[in-house]
């Protein structure tokens, strides 16, 4: 249909007084081939870093080629689907990864690429994702070897519900109960309210068959008397008929609607009326209940244990934030390398938008963070596996700190990347309001990621508490360990003289002088946030809940943020100290194994954790705290400013490169503007043709809405 | 299907020994009653001054009801439409509320009403909102009485074709072509190149029958040896056959596909293959082609009179900024004191989340934002008008500042917007991500703001141009008028010695310290602007654009807002007085005609104003700036953070009424979670039940997909 665009100058434009501005886009990769020559350092080695070696790089691109030949991996028409076609497909894929990977025989880790890779979710989320590990991890051995072969061999699909209408985050609250019937040995799920309503849970809406359900236990008093509540624990529950797949008597359930995003997955509801499930199905690894009715609670270990799962959880959306962002920050960046707009003078070439600052201020700061986010993923995983080998000896010491740290950092790495993502869409303009430039679902099935797993400000809070919890210590002359131990030096860090090392713009680029200043931010922070609360006690102390707490949150979430800006910062620079000693301790096969980066690549990573930073002090408002407390002068504000600016021009001619080296295959970008040659016009009007209102010429309101108006009047 | 959802407690759980926390939410309306019993001042009062007064309040309120009755204006199925759905119902309520005000001969205001209360944005927008505007402000008189009957009779739909695959902003480089044939008397219009395809018109996509098209006029020579380039002008062309609505020889036409929300909407793409089209249909009524070929250019003053319809379009865009944020702040307000999460203590209620400090820190200056945009979009109106009625008398001295300030405004109220909204809807939590909320609907339609008529950006380096001439000008010993007067003063404002004159917390109340504080950040923003600017230029001096210019963007964006916000603080100030003033001089009439407020209102609005400008320069910079000038000591910067924390605390009882008075009634909200009466979890249940998914209880996937894996491995 739109096969006759011209794509070539007519006679008209090729005459020499032509004023038209002579333009070049008939070859758009040029672009992006000159900005890849300018890169300084080599962009395989950082992607070895990004991607876990060679191999895992060379996989995930044989991976993508494979995943979009397949009928359910074909992205071609993924932006076009209807919700219940975008539900449907959301479930093909998966059950096509899931058959593959019993076809070839692949590992787990595979599974999870391929799942990257396709990028659908659908009704298994949460099958894969919660129930099976919920069983692994809260059920007896017995209860294993019962449910486990029914769920690997997808003989029952499960999902897990824990979210009601009326609570979320605030777990304690669920309402739904599990009440034991002493005489026949089985607990009646039930629930008694509207708010009750089990409301959230993937999957549930239409494709579960089975369910591991939180619910309130409740147990009669052997009188029968009163009713006993011990809180919700987990129950396996069938909620369809395995034949019919319709729900069972008691069982009421269905689709949640529409949402910003991920709808694919059937989000659901589910309400019980008196439902019974026998005795053995509550999950009983921890706490039992025995036939006659007697509870035995979880020995003390176990809580710390479930804590640990949360931590696991939470590195691995740190981990998935900054290549979420990655996604976002290459497509945005190749865009802006390709895209041109007005010429700098008369008979100039138009400038690629990359080259204004303000475009330029706004992805490479992103570039950086997505790096950020990454190192501190790859080190969340690694402390969270020094953990499980802590675990089993029997130490439990590094819980409250994992805990806390993990708290924040999810909190704040996800709000980096919901804002990224759509800043980056910005960037784009017009096209980056259009589906076809991938921005737009990248961000609507991301930005949950602010809300679920713990509302961003109440895990702030989490670790607030713990901030505030530590220097309390301090003060009353313990000393504290781990990530907020320069509390210990606060007195000092927070003394009227105490006063910023830079004495000159460069001065900014060191990693000493920016952690110091992280450091004190994050210092200040916690002794305003403690000082506000004191205030609001009445001068009686410190309190961590209530409401004095509740409503003293804003300088808390503020404290939160800044110590883990500062864990961001250490980490990203201790990350490339590493991988810069390791090749020179080792300079062989590192490299191809993603473990070692040269002196090139290193110098532009110190740059970015620079870039990182000076960004986060800018815009969280820690300059003004610094200037308050007299940490900075003015000069040194100035300077701090300058040097970002400065940052942004030094580490231009590396963004392509920087944004190549994550190594997103095409296929999972899945975008007209941030494809790998720049072809972007041509992919847009490519995309487009696939647009279900192009399906005809008319288009699908000519019969029946326009003709009848347009038609007759024309003729008048 | 969900109706045997139990609402009742369980005998059990009324037991006297149960131990759950007793909830009350089978009354939620409740929390709204007890909300409103609290408010300080008169609603209705308030309501009349945001709704143009009592009786268009009431016509509101009365359209609402009759437009949900309707078969187009129904909104129960709004969430749940296809992408076809969504573009066929869209047209289906533009030519219902057409129809409707042919039929009872209704006025251009009433319809303007009826549209934004239905809400659905459809193919006949361009038609409305640019095809007739274009005919009406460009066409000669003989154009526009050929034109109009077919406009107005809906016998043609028109559409504005200027934006190109590769330029939006910039319409200079636009490269469609339309040369004129001498010898034919007629334009053939082409389009050279893949980059100029026009791209995103809306209603191009399947809807329009013509178009104006912006085409670069191309005159050959008499001699025919060259084709002279006149630059964009605008030409009618008709794209599709009236009887068949296919798309006419030469012209290739489709929908761009889908985008982030404006999906009723038929974006399209266009092209044209040396199409010819009368000389007669070159908009002729400022620049001319006679039919000998002789190019007559436009009188001077059309250029000026063109950016006067910018400036509306703009005022117009701040308006709607200020009305979308506030359907937003009045969804989040009222859920966030109905929803309760975490009792403060054992045996207590659960809060209320409004009283969570960072709650109430996120959506009272998005109320207080949306106050501001209120009264800043009333006087640009004014403004426009003013200009109006001194253009009649050919007095353009108004325009430069006119069209510098509306751009700036332009951009940083839809920043405002767009940023507050998603605000808002992340303060739902997990309700919020629902499309049922209300919320993400109305961000995805929004945010398409911050880019069209004008990137923001783009925008904001023009207010910025135009006061960095102001402050050569000023420097070279010229005196500036208008909203940029201050920087007459900048020597002395910007001094060493010039100091924020607060002496306590409760200073920040008062509008001059205020004013001074914004006046200062705004100077300094210029200023520094200015010097990064020349040093970047090696001390040349200033320059406007070019290179330099481009690579020092950020500080003059910087600068624009700094100025815009200072701006809407004056604005808004002002407003409050005149609106007291006013009583105090006719107590009578003028409080129902909405131009009048009481002490209580009036003061009311004053904590709003602080709260708006408190948050805008702690969260702008605007505090670093300050005290980096030495402008505010340490003290005052804390006096300014406690005082924006007690006005959440003063503004906290009036939180609901100040939302109910946007006078939004429920229909145009369309929210489970923002409806009146506080119903929020009924409402989001009734809502569910109408998803597409929950047509059979088996779902989508069942026969095809689910019961080949499922229904035979269960028989296993």
């Amino acid at each position: 249909m739109a096969a006759h665009i011209v794509d070539e100058r007519t006679k008209e434009l090729q005459r020499p007084s032509t004023q038209i501005i002579l333009r070049t886009h008939t070859e758009p990769s040029q672009d992006l081939d000159e900005e890849r020559r300018r890169a300084t350092f080599s962009v395989s080695e950082l992607a070895y870093v990004l991607n876990g070696g060679k191999e895992l790089l060379e996989k995930k691109q044989r991976l993508a080629e494979i995943l979009a030949k397949t009928s359910w991996g074909d992205k071609s028409k993924r932006y076009f689907l209807s919700r219940e076609e975008e539900y449907v497909g959301g479930l093909r894929a998966a059950l096509g990864i899931w058959e593959k990977m019993k076809a070839e025989e692949l590992c787990l880790a595979d599974g999870a690429l391929m799942r990257s890779l396709v990028d659908f979710p659908g009704g298994l989320e949460l099958h894969i994702g919660m129930f099976i590990p919920s069983i692994i991890s809260q059920g007896s051995p017995e209860q294993q070897a019962k449910w486990m072969p029914l769920c690997m061999g997808l003989r029952i699909i499960g999902t897990y519900a824990q979210t009601e209408l009326g609570h979320g985050t605030f777990v304690r609250g669920l309402e739904t109960t599990a009440t034991y019937d002493r005489k026949t040995g089985e607990f009646v799920l039930h629930s008694p309210t509207l708010t009750s309503t089990k409301w959230w849970p993937g999957g549930l809406g239409k494709t579960a068959t089975h369910a591991v359900v939180m619910a309130r236990l409740m147990m009669p008093d052997e009188e029968g008397g009163g009713v006993r509540d011990y809180g919700p624990h987990g129950f396996i529950a069938q909620l369809r008929d395995l034949d019919t797949h319709l729900p069972l008597p008691g069982v009421t359930i269905g689709d949640i609607g529409p949402k910003v995003g991920y709808n694919g997955v059937d989000n659901g509801f589910l309400s019980f009326d008196h439902v019974r499930i026998p005795r053995d199905d509550m999950l009983m690894r921890f706490a039992k209940v025995t036939p006659e009715g007697r509870y035995v609670p979880p020995p003390p270990s176990n809580s710390k244990a479930s804590y640990a799962t949360m931590v696991f959880v939470r590195a691995d959306i740190v981990k998935n934030a900054g290549s979420s962002l990655g996604r976002a920050v290459t497509i945005a960046t190749r865009y802006a390398a390709v895209r041109r707009q007005t010429a700098p003078a008369a008979g100039e070439r138009e400038l690629q938008v990359l080259d204004y600052q303000n475009c330029a201020a706004t992805l490479l700061p992103l570039v950086a963070s997505a790096y950020a986010l990454f190192f501190m993923g790859e080190a969340m995983m690694a402390m969270y596996r020094q953990f499980e080998k802590d675990r089993d000896r029997g130490e439990f010491g590094a819980l409250p700190e994992l805990h806390a740290l993990s708290s924040g950092l999810k909190a704040l790495c996800t709000w980096i990347t919901a804002d990224g993502i759509e800043e980056c869409r910005r960037t784009c303009g017009g096209h980056g309001y259009s589906k076809l430039s991938g921005l737009p679902s990248l961000f609507q099935n991301y930005v949950q990621n602010v809300t679920w797993e713990g509302d961003n400000n109440v895990l702030c809070l989490q670790t607030a508490r713990h901030l505030l919890k530590a220097l309390a210590g301090v003060r009353q002359g313990k000393r504290v360990s781990g990530s907020a131990a320069y509390l210990n030096e606060v007195a000092v860090e927070l003394a009227p003289e105490s006063r910023c090392g830079a004495t000159c713009d460069k001065c900014w680029l060191g990693a000493d002088v920016m952690a110091a200043a992280l450091r004190h931010t994050a210092a200040r922070g916690v002794v305003t946030a403690a000082e506000t609360l004191t205030a609001a006690t009445g001068g009686k102390g410190l309190v961590f809940e209530g409401r004095a707490w509740n409503e003293n949150t804003v300088e808390s979430i503020r404290a939160a943020k800044a110590h883990c800006t500062y864990i961001l910062h250490q980490t990203f620079v201790q990350s490339v100290d590493q991988l810069e000693a390791a090749a020179a301790s080792d300079p062989g096969a590192t490299c191809e194994q993603g473990r070692a980066v040269g002196a090139a690549t290193a110098a532009v990573l110190r740059q970015l954790a620079a870039l990182f930073s000076l960004e986060q002090l800018e815009r969280s408002g820690g300059v003004a705290a610094l200037l308050e407390d007299g940490y900075l002068n003015a000069a040194q504000a100035a300077a701090l400013r300058r040097r970002h600016r400065l940052l942004l021009t030094d580490l231009r001619p590396n963004a392509v490169a920087l944004v190549d080296a994550f190594g997103f295959p095409d296929y999972l970008l899945n975008s007209a503007l941030g494809r790998a040659d720049g072809d972007v016009y041509r992919g847009l009007l490519d995309m487009a043709r696939g647009s279900p209102l192009n399906a005809t010429q008319e288009g699908p309101a000519w019969p029946d809405v326009l003709k009848p108006v347009l038609a007759a009047r024309s003729r008048l």
